[in-house]
């Protein structure tokens, strides 16, 4: 599921491209993907290519974005109006993808009433009420990491039903919350597992051989 | 593997906490997983709890900062140093965790030569050298969208091994390169398939009781 938004971004410039029909090996190539873990994807949420045939790519954009609810207005709001919030706040990239942020919230009373874009800075107390009149179902939040975990409790009380974390840390949520974590910390140490395979690879074919394949980190 | 840093996250909060020991249970809960996935994960990588006992948290945190590399140094550079640029390299997330940024690079002539932290940005036809030079392994790559395959082209022939991606694109890399991407609307719509589906069990229960549990999003 994790993957899906991929494919519908790697489609989307496909068609851009001018391309009309796009093999599990190209879309494979471009998403450093296995054409076998492609047609396993796409075949659970249905039939949407021909054996040897190819995919069509406007068809399979359109069926994906109706799977991910990309066809729906997603009201939201932002929580922490510090230098992240009002990068978040000014990024010209979620309205046009469905996702609305019509209110933020900031704990500092130096911040409420400032305005920022269109939107003026509230307090937390109106958080239940405005996330109730509004009917806003995600909420982002950009507070510090030891604000974090009180600042999700109140709005899972909300009951808010997405939340975009950008907070470094694991916030706890229940079960019928949907959490995404936003940490460029994380990934990048979801890449150094396979950089350390390489570098100790490389290491062993320095030992063989004489010479490295590239430069290696250093151990701390 | 997109795990295990969340698990060292969630650990060094436990270990933070005073816990001394964990079950899959606990683990499960904080991470939003099921205790069967949390131990299929973990045995993949040997056995680190007896059945029925849980993990020992420092152990196991031990054991996957190894796994995961996290007790190396990676040398890091970064690439574009506009507003988001600048931003990363003030993070002051990385450098704890390992990730040193030792050069900024910036296409913009009138970037070059600018002081930003403790860095002076440099030209892009500096790149190769630099990298070769400072044993940069990891590129940060916050350039618009419209230069981000061409940069990482450029990154990929200074056999720079692992690429975080800023830039609203999926872009190619080879087989033998590990791309992350941060993408904060990748990370909404990857919420959005579960919120929809909730979203439409509910309009079913309106249907039936005449109520439903919370805001609607509208469709567009």
């Amino acid at each position: 599921m994790l993957r899906l938004p991929l494919y519908v971004r790697a489609l989307s410039q496909l068609q851009a491209e001018g391309t009309d029909v796009v093999s599990s090996h190209q879309l494979g190539k471009r998403l450093q993907m296995t054409p076998a873990q492609i047609r396993k994807d796409l075949s659970y949420f249905g039939r949407f290519g021909k054996q040897g045939r190819g995919y069509k790519v406007q068809f399979l954009l359109q069926e994906l974005g109706e799977i991910l609810g990309l066809d729906i207005r997603w009201n939201t709001c932002l929580i922490g109006v510090g230098r992240l919030g009002r990068a978040i706040i000014n990024y010209p990239g979620f309205a046009p993808e469905g996702f609305n942020i019509l209110a933020a919230f900031d704990s500092d009373p130096g911040q409420v009433g400032t305005p920022i874009r269109n939107l003026s800075v509230q307090p937390m107390k109106d958080l239940e009420k405005t996330v109730t009149d509004r009917e806003i179902v995600i909420a982002i939040v950009a507070v510090p990491a030891a604000q974090a975990q009180m600042v999700i409790d109140q709005l899972v009380k909300c009951r808010i039903r997405g939340i975009l974390n950008y907070a470094p840390v694991a916030p706890q949520v229940p079960m019928d919350v949907v959490l995404r974590n936003i940490d460029p910390v994380l990934s990048l140490q979801s890449m150094t597992y396979y950089l350390r395979d390489q570098t100790e690879a490389e290491q062993a074919s320095v030992k063989t051989t004489g010479r490295g394949k590239g430069p290696q980190p250093a151990r701390r």
